[in-house]
């Protein structure tokens, strides 16, 4: 049997719901569907195996919202309840669609799993001692204090359009479930894991909790990679190419970079803090983590940058 | 390597949500801890290897009012999505709460994964002409026939209550997922599958899709032992035995019978529609789909019932 490398695509928060979109789920089924038509191809050219993370901001935020205008109805989860919640909810809208083309495609034979997937994080992380992550509705100041007051929130001013809880951002440590990942990948079976970075828990003498947090998805998605012994890492956005000088004349894009070069280019400010600079970091960690190739393009270009053709590509040297 | 005999354990409503409680997280990591705790017995004893299914009807329940009260400022998702959100939300509970017991006790190595699942049923199922099952919010008679004409939804008045939406309720006919789920078993982990009855779809020209109903959970559950080749199915209820002659001064209870003798009982009306009767009638498919034992009792009855000693045993003769 021909050996097939095993890739971890981390998919674009576009790759779901579009921006102005109002998020049903007729919208997100079939921005999910052209998601899907190219993963269908990357299945089909026979040469890999993949397992699928993905963002969740827009599906928690509508949970968080749903929870917070029914709470004299039904008790309110925890944001990381919300969590779990979108990962079935997105887990389904991409086994399906992805089953369906492969169906299609005669490849109907290829098993396709979502795993709910909790991320260990560290509970002296510095991050939690400075949450910094919005997420749910605006609150009045007054609620905002509220809800600081009443549950502990973290309350933040968000840039004039009013208050936002915010919450922290820690680091990725250990994917759970990646036992369970690695039996379906051994097995052959395409995973859809980690999704939304991961429901975030801590252990603590050897007991895992839930704890309110977001886990940045593309650093989740390495260490899924690193977990499941990927040899690739792939992380899809809205650009093709990593850019320098980016919305400036002098813009262009980088196909070949070593982590030595992303490391000066990251350290001179080239990339956008919360957007480029994440993802970089994350391409960086996989490849020093034993990876053989990270590839940050879009998600159109994602076959050919598999086949080297397209996107950009950080090696160790 | 022993042989260790695969179960199929379906857990009952009170296994998550006690009545009367309004459904906090908090309340319901406790009921699930405890149930987790016979869980991780049956486990311990290191004779068996064990798949979950499990109910969702309080937390689907709760989710479509925060999707109704939430209706303004996000898009409400389909009856199957939510179901989708409550395997997230309930899986999550039962894996954490199960792995840290088992952590506990030393067996932490066992990997534990829910699996999202869709459930094929027939659109030709007779159950799709008479929606029959009552989901979600009630509402008045008025609100009730808006959402008939915009929606499509068939509505019923219940009991006095107020009018609340119907849905269909067929019978299962595959677990989509079952080539994963079995993946997992035979690499030794742990797996929660097929929650609330798995999330129906129908399978047209090879193409999956969502629709709105609910499955049996029971009959999903025995669904699911067939297909990932259990020999045991076990159902978890709030009785520790079926009783014949339940709440007569001749009640008693049941400890064998057979295959012929339960369809007896059955015709005989000995078992309640939409409690005891569904859940017999599972472990009697059980049985004739080629199962070697099914088990009836509740849940702190769950592991003597395995080795013999509790519970009410179904058997081919």
């Amino acid at each position: 049997m021909e050996r097939k490398e095993l890739v971890v695509v981390a998919l674009g928060g576009n790759a779901i719901l579009q921006p102005g979109q109002r998020g049903t789920f007729e919208e997100q089924m079939e921005n999910v569907h052209v998601t899907c038509e190219q993963l269908a191809q990357i299945v089909e050219s026979g040469d890999y195996k993949i397992v699928v993370t993905h963002g969740n901001g827009p599906q928690v935020g509508n949970l968080l919202l749903q929870n917070e205008a029914g709470k004299e109805v039904a008790a309110p989860m925890p944001l990381f309840v919300c969590g779990a919640e979108s990962q079935g909810l997105i887990g389904l809208m991409i086994q399906q669609n992805l089953g369906n083309l492969l169906a299609a495609r005669g490849k109907g034979d290829i098993p396709i799993a979502t795993v709910v997937t909790q991320v260990v994080v560290d509970r002296e992380d510095p991050a939690f001692a400075n949450p910094s992550k919005p997420v749910g509705p605006f609150y009045a100041e007054d609620q905002a204090k509220a809800l600081d007051e009443e549950k502990g929130y973290d309350v933040r001013e968000d840039a004039g359009r009013g208050w936002r809880r915010v919450v922290p951002s820690p680091d990725p440590i250990e994917i759970n479930e990646k036992a369970a990942i690695r039996q379906l990948v051994d097995a052959r079976s395409i995973v859809i894991a980690s999704g939304g970075g991961g429901i975030p828990v801590v252990r603590e003498n050897g007991q895992l909790a839930g704890v309110d947090a977001v886990i940045d998805k593309d650093l989740a998605g390495e260490r899924l990679a690193v977990d499941v012994g990927a040899t690739i890492f792939m992380v899809l956005t809205d650009v093709e190419e990593v850019k320098l000088d980016y919305k400036t004349p002098n813009e262009r894009g980088i196909q070949r970079m070593t982590v030595a070069e992303a490391k000066d280019f990251s350290a001179q400010g080239q990339f956008a803090k919360g957007s480029m600079e994440p993802k970089v970091r994350a391409a960086v960690r996989f490849i020093e983590h034993g990876g053989e190739r990270a590839i940050i393009t879009s998600l159109d270009r994602a076959v050919e940058a598999l086949a080297g053709q397209a996107g950009t590509t950080i090696t160790s040297s």
